[in-house]
């Protein structure tokens, strides 16, 4: 691809605080998923030296930049959404050749990457996500006097963010953690996905012109990029960086989880890894519905070529005439499908192997076919089997599902409190189906991070309620949430002004609350 | 001592599952500090199985204790109060002989440590803490329907809590680690803090017994007596724990924090550590009050024998008249002041050997003395030797502080930007004081959990907004605190429903607010 404009002509360099810096003369280059080709143009691997240069100018803002006021983050954000939508052509053509997928999806892709943006804008311009709570002082108190005492969040420090590969625009450069640190105030280093290198670059120039745009430091935005893990595993050492927002594979994140908490000074990791996104279908709504939930089923875990994180890779079910109408309907759907394109050569190998491991397992279809592309995989095992092999259990990324056929109840619940850690679990079941399984929905309630009832986990809703987190190994901190307004806590840490003169607080805690924000009077 | 009454015979056994259990040969005393001498009974140190049947009982209990009504966790939180009240006299005697703290400390002490339960009693009750919030469905919304999603804090499951040598009641057994577990729905299975078992016996006893009294499961409490530090480092391992609540030591912390993050599984450690409390005088404020602010200091540095973990341990100030009146002050009451008995041997070693390394600085008192007791002791350094030695800023547990004083402004900068994390800092200025260090108070605004202003930083006021937290290794983890309301949301992991019929939500979460909790709708 070369530039339709001047301002998207790609020139293969990373961006350190405002700064274009070939930084070493380590390169490599994208790849037409769809033929397997280099495209241009090179990208310099920046050095570990500049990993520590963007990390200062990262912290040399970082006070300045949380002290901004809310109007200007969030004008700030709105900027950075508006520059994207202005490279809307580029940046869909780009990804749709990076990643081999249609280009509308990118149009979606984008469209919601601006509205988390602009979500995060107003969480920022309104101002109540610090949870500012005030205790004032009782000077008659007896023993002792109560002190004035006032709290809330503030920016956690400059944060590290690692791109995804399967959400090139929606968890990458200008993503969720990236929009949801920028809105807390704190600055960000982004490690762009070496398979879609060219999205991203597009993406840092835009989020860099925003800030030149809005008369912030440099230091606020660098965007590195690198052949290899070196570059990204120093940047979580550097001491300057205080949080670190990744969205990848299980070993990946589980990487940088030990490199950060074997620092001098440990910092927090909110890793989105790994979920199988289980499915469990009860008896009464499958004996009425096998069909739709067949189709849609089929929908959910194709979508994206498979390669979404609320991909339902696990589907759990009792033997019954149901499940019969369901597993042929199933299987034919996967049997007329075509062959897909995965986002890159990992993940196609990973693929493969895995679908291998399972080659002596029942499966209604499975077609492997040459390049990037793979066939939609199905396999069936019994609760028996699944019980016994915990490699069942295992994220298989693209598009395969497995389903789970128990003879009895009880198989089915031992299988649900066999579960790791999930970022969705689902649920299809009649009102009659629902009352009698309340003991299924406790197991499942300790297991994820979001329990969708008759519905399909894939198609995250970006809203203010949402979760997208879940115990380990769905995350490293299954406390939090990586899309949605709770995200922006994730880069944040309490503190408390003790006796402050009135004009020495933030504004957040002072008397009149001049910002009109939501508050607790303790 | 032997028990006044029958419930609080010390028995030296754990409390497992709610049942006493002899479980290892190995035993350990008390040490009555005053005299060294071991008291009775024997303290069986817990074998390693019975570590794990501990973390099975609370596992075994965790999904039922969840589901408690908020009214139910909070009588049962209101009578581990009472029951504590009822063992007053008990606790307060057995805890002045295991510490050599004068009596009247430990009636304050429970009495904060009964408020304290008492208001994460009201916390549970109000069931606001949850942050409920409701996104509602929109099926017009185009190009896709949007969904129903609602979202709250759950508890993440059974806590592991050691208990702090320093406060044998307030962050101890019923302390406020475990208050705010329970409160939140967690069992808690405790580790007893070897110098003070028999304290820890009673209050155990008293939860036990508030357990039994409010019908639920023993395995919501368990504690655990050992005397090495396997019990705990097994405990932490074990696979059933979620969270782990720690008062103590940088080492100990440390090496907690170390074991969870390398479990298969990690999970969170809120582990409140080492802070030296920096206390800035700014010069007006000094020249105008030199000796008030030696007299509030001193008071301060030696409260509780100087084992507050919020002990102002570094003081920092510019040469001048009113300088030299306060060090005369300061150095006067030191002179004056009579041997303090510290918690324990380890303790005492340790302020020694620190004392020690300390001999060739300038000092205005030092006067150790033999078995528990040592001296107050004074230190006086230039900021210049300040910030070339680190071993100035590490923690000396005691009676103990240093004053720093600079030639200038600059140097007053530079220390405090070399500062690590601390629980408090504290300033002393006049108005023109804090008007002209704007940029010393942004540096410290970055350094601490807590801000004081023209006060000392002991007395941690126990309230909504109170943050006793701060970045590492003051703590852990500098996002949360570990007294006050907040620390609630420590021990609770996000949620999220999607399209749930509405009588299969959590109460908190219905359409009609049956408990009237505050919520966000978003």
């Amino acid at each position: 691809m070369t530039g339709t404009k001047e301002s998207t002509e790609l020139k293969g360099l990373s961006l350190i605080g405002g700064i274009e810096s070939e930084t070493s003369e380590t390169t490599f280059q994208a790849v037409e998923a769809a033929t397997g080709n280099a495209i241009g143009p090179e990208y310099h691997s920046v050095s570990l030296e500049d990993v520590g240069r963007a990390v200062r100018f990262a912290t040399s803002a970082a006070s300045c930049y949380a002290k901004l006021s809310n109007a200007r983050r969030a004008a700030f954000l709105k900027a950075i959404a508006e520059n994207l939508e202005a490279e809307c052509e580029n940046l869909v053509k780009r990804a749709s050749v990076e990643t081999g997928l249609p280009e509308a999806r990118f149009e979606g892709e984008l469209a919601r990457t601006c509205s988390q943006l602009r979500m995060f804008a107003d969480v920022a311009a309104a101002g109540n996500w610090v949870d500012a709570r005030i205790d004032r002082a009782d000077p008659e108190r007896k023993p002792l006097p109560k002190p004035d005492v006032r709290s809330m969040h503030r920016p956690i420090g400059p944060v590290a963010v690692f791109c995804a590969s399967n959400f090139p625009l929606a968890f990458s450069v200008a993503g969720g953690d990236t929009a949801s640190a920028l809105a807390a105030g704190c600055p960000v280093v982004v490690v762009a996905n070496a398979s879609h290198p060219g999205t991203a670059e597009i993406a840092g120039r835009a989020i860099m012109k925003a800030v030149s745009e809005s008369n912030l430091d440099g230091g606020v935005f660098s965007l590195l990029f690198s052949s290899d893990h070196s570059a990204g595993q120093e940047l979580v050492k550097q001491s300057g960086i205080k949080a670190v927002g990744f969205t990848g594979s299980r070993n990946g994140g589980r990487a940088l989880m030990n490199i950060a908490a074997a620092r001098p000074e440990p910092i927090p990791v909110y890793a989105e890894m790994s979920s199988v996104n289980p499915m469990f279908l009860l008896p009464d709504e499958l004996e009425s519905n096998p069909e739709s939930i067949a189709e849609g089923l089929f929908t959910s875990f194709t979508l994206g070529c498979g390669q979404f994180c609320t991909k339902p890779g696990l589907v759990f079910y009792r033997n019954s005439e149901g499940a019969e109408t369901f597993e042929r309907r199933i299987a034919a759907l996967v049997g007329n499908a075509e062959p897909l394109t995965l986002l890159n050569e990992s993940i196609t190998n990973n693929f493969k192997t895995m679908s291998a491991k399972r080659a002596g397992v029942e499966h209604a279809a499975s077609n492997d076919v040459g390049g990037l592309k793979v066939g939609v995989n199905l396999y069936k095992v019994s609760a028996t089997d699944f019980l016994g092999e915990p490699a069942y259990s295992e994220e298989m990324f693209g598009p395969s599902t497995i389903l789970v056929a128990a003879d009895n109840y009880e198989q089915l619940s031992m299988a649900a409190n066999a579960l790791e850690g999930q970022l969705t679990v689902s649920l299809h079941g009649s009102e009659d189906d629902l009352a009698e399984h309340r003991d299924l929905l406790d197991i499942l309630n300790e297991k994820a991070g979001r329990i969708v009832i008759n519905g399909y986990p894939t198609g995250v809703e970006v809203c203010g309620a949402i979760v997208h987190g879940g115990p380990f190994p769905a995350t490293s901190d299954g406390r939090s949430t990586s899309v949605g307004k709770r995200a922006i806590t994730r880069f944040a840490r309490l503190v408390a002004y003790q006796n402050f003169p009135d004009k020495l607080l933030p504004e957040e805690l002072r008397d009149n609350n001049p910002l009109g924000i939501r508050r607790i009077e303790e």
